[in-house]
């Protein structure tokens, strides 16, 4: 093993990059795939939108009553109240589910349920609240309604021909439902990405096998595969590689040409054993070799055959940030979308110190303090978790990672701070 | 079509809980289930551990270096500095993956990787930053080490025999990863809970037909659907039934046979219209008819053969409230864990009024005011999305509830809320 200080503090770390840079340059050189597929939208959640979405209809398509009460002409009510109220002939029912045959005349009023459609004449809904049947024949309105009052007009929620979704939406449960509404029960959207992710590592064994002294299982695989799933891309596993630069060639090659996405955890640094950077470099453009950030410095994005190769850090701990940082956005701007994470505002519970010139990432674990303070702001406290490099444990304690700018000397305790959710 | 104010104002709604009444009856009637499976632990991810979880081994099983370095015995670096450097005969290298042969004598180091297994006879590593090797043979060390220093000890990560987790975590790519690292690629889960989702209405077509006038599309089945698939749980539909009595009773009826849980959209009022209270009355027990919420009023809590059936109110904006608010905790109870959403701090960017005697939900768009404004605070703004009751549009425009206190009158424009993700 040769190791040289020369090479560790200056090498190929010189070009060094902060994190935004290298978004930027991960934007700027992969544009997102186009293709996509037809599925049904029950299956749609957490996919993007491929297509813009126009409604074919008038949502509702009918004047839709919003209350219980007395379908009637507004200016019929007008001036009513308790000590004066107004009083109507009582026309007969609106049924649910049908138009009604009713054809109201002034001071006419059609008994009415929630969701029913107004029938010809009527041009608004009093509530039952404010009326008194004083026999099966004669309606008391003791308040007035205004025109439309309690009442959906067709198309006043989805306008037949307007555009509903654009494509690039991010598809919840929620615009699931309004594409239910308009009838579009199969959408269009991008395809999910293939993220092909290798291991390296001499001592590395799979999770299943028992590790001999000086080996450890791959944690790697399993935490970046189930993040990937997460965001609805397919993690593709390429086992683990001996760290040697023409078995890392080949896997990075076969990976390459099956994957949308290269993931290589283990090997990205400068020293003697990491060799990812020479498998590589002859097979595309290294783009990034270093990020100034803290874990994560010997980060490498590397194009190869047009698509993204990302060497990550081999600790489990600063694969998992790497992957935060700078993967997710990478993986939601090739799904065509944006990804912003939300950010909890929470109170540091003690000193985070940090060494500028490159941005420190701590992981905290963050408890509410006042859950049940009514409408008051939610006061979160922010533990950082340390731990010596190498752990593990801290990354299944944090939920929440702070980002310390490159410019910062570190935090004081009882310091508000923002937390990304992880 | 009879319609009573005496009815409605008082009725079954005189007995009215609040929300957190509501959810402790919820909890207090239906435990959890103890149903389990055996899964691998990549498909574990959004599943709730059935088991406690020890660790068969120490993590790391050999005392292992955290940095690029030399192995060395702490003691001989005492006192060290850069004008006083010490002096060590290298011995050796350690070379990843295996347990070296080496046993260092005092005045000895070896070279050493990060993540190799210290040789016997060290107990510290030095970084190579604090080196320099004078020949192939000698090392100077300018900087005195700690014992155990940039070391990761037998299990310091996780002891042999320890608890690592307890049945009841909600698994996340973290958790998976420790798995992982403790040779447990597959582990038992709680089952996923069957939804049993029936839409009742006479005014309801499926989402695939083309309604009629005074008809609209079955959306609660696709919104209610999305948020149990993303809960973890299985949706289970049982279509449209229509306004009668007996049609509700017998999709109840097997409903309540087939599932976990039933919700029933719609219908859940005390109108003439509403016969989801007559048709389940006779089946079991009516615990709660009426919340004191807006939206959600008329919901309705019943024990049918010792499950939960939920008659939530017809309206998708209501219904989705009265999911998030009621549904969601009852099912992360039902798979034995509580999930906590997270809750912004934002601004309201407009007064909100509200009533007394009744919690308001008002759904809100939040957007980040000063993304980067590095460490401080993040600033979201809320702004109250409203809209005549029976809207579609507010729901997936919204991305984040307030809760609105029962004896609060309203927030005012620039007031600091808690907002929750939905």
């Amino acid at each position: 093993m040769k190791m040289n200080n020369a090479t560790l503090s200056k090498g190929l770390f010189l070009d060094i990059r902060t994190t935004a840079e290298a978004i930027n340059i991960l934007y700027k050189h992969f544009p997102p795939p186009s293709l996509f597929e037809s599925i049904p939208i029950l299956e749609a959640n957490n996919r993007v939108l491929a297509q813009d979405i126009y409604s074919q209809i008038d949502v509702p398509n009918f004047n839709r009553s919003s209350m219980d009460g007395y379908a009637l002409n507004a200016k019929d009510t007008f001036g009513a109240s308790s000590s004066m109220p107004a009083y109507l002939n009582i026309a007969g029912d609106v049924l649910m589910g049908e138009a009604s045959s009713l054809r109201l005349k002034s001071g006419e009023a059609a008994r009415i349920p929630t969701g029913g459609m107004l029938p010809e004449g009527a041009n608004a809904v009093v509530m039952i609240e404010h009326t008194h049947e004083i026999d099966s024949r004669i309606l008391e309105v003791q308040k007035p309604v205004g025109i439309w009052e309690n009442t959906v007009c067709i198309g006043q929620d989805i306008k037949k021909q307007s555009l509903l979704f654009r494509a690039g939406r991010l598809l919840r449960a929620y615009e699931i439902g309004a594409l239910a509404a308009i009838g579009q029960t199969r959408v269009d959207v991008y395809q999910r990405l293939n993220v092909g992710i290798i291991s390296t590592g001499d001592e590395i064994v799979p999770a299943h096998a028992l590790p001999d002294q000086g080996q450890v299982r791959d944690i790697n695989s399993f935490i970046i595969g189930s993040k990937v799933l997460e965001l609805g891309a397919v993690p593709n596993f390429y086992g683990i590689v001996q760290d040697r630069v023409e078995l890392i060639h080949d896997a990075v090659k076969a990976c390459v040409y099956q994957n949308d996405v290269v993931l290589i955890c283990g090997g990205s640094s400068v020293g003697a054993r990491d060799f990812v950077i020479d498998a590589i470099s002859s097979m595309g453009e290294i783009l990034v070799h270093g990020v100034a950030m803290r874990p994560g410095k010997p980060t490498i994005i590397a194009k190869i055959d047009n698509k993204p190769v990302i060497g990550l850090p081999g600790h489990p701990a600063s694969t998992t940030i790497v992957f935060l940082v700078l993967v997710q956005p990478l993986l939601s701007h090739l799904q065509n979308t944006i990804l912003t994470p939300w950010h909890l505002t929470a109170i540091t519970s003690r000193n985070i110190p940090s060494q500028p010139g490159r941005e420190d990432y701590v992981r905290v674990k963050c408890r509410m303090q006042n859950a049940e303070c009514g409408m008051q702001k939610t006061e979160y406290l922010a533990e950082p978790i340390f731990g010596p490099s190498g752990l593990i444990r801290p990354i299944f304690e944090a939920n929440g990672l702070i980002k310390i700018p490159i410019d910062c000397e570190g935090l004081d305790e009882g310091e508000e701070v923002k937390v990304m959710l992880i």
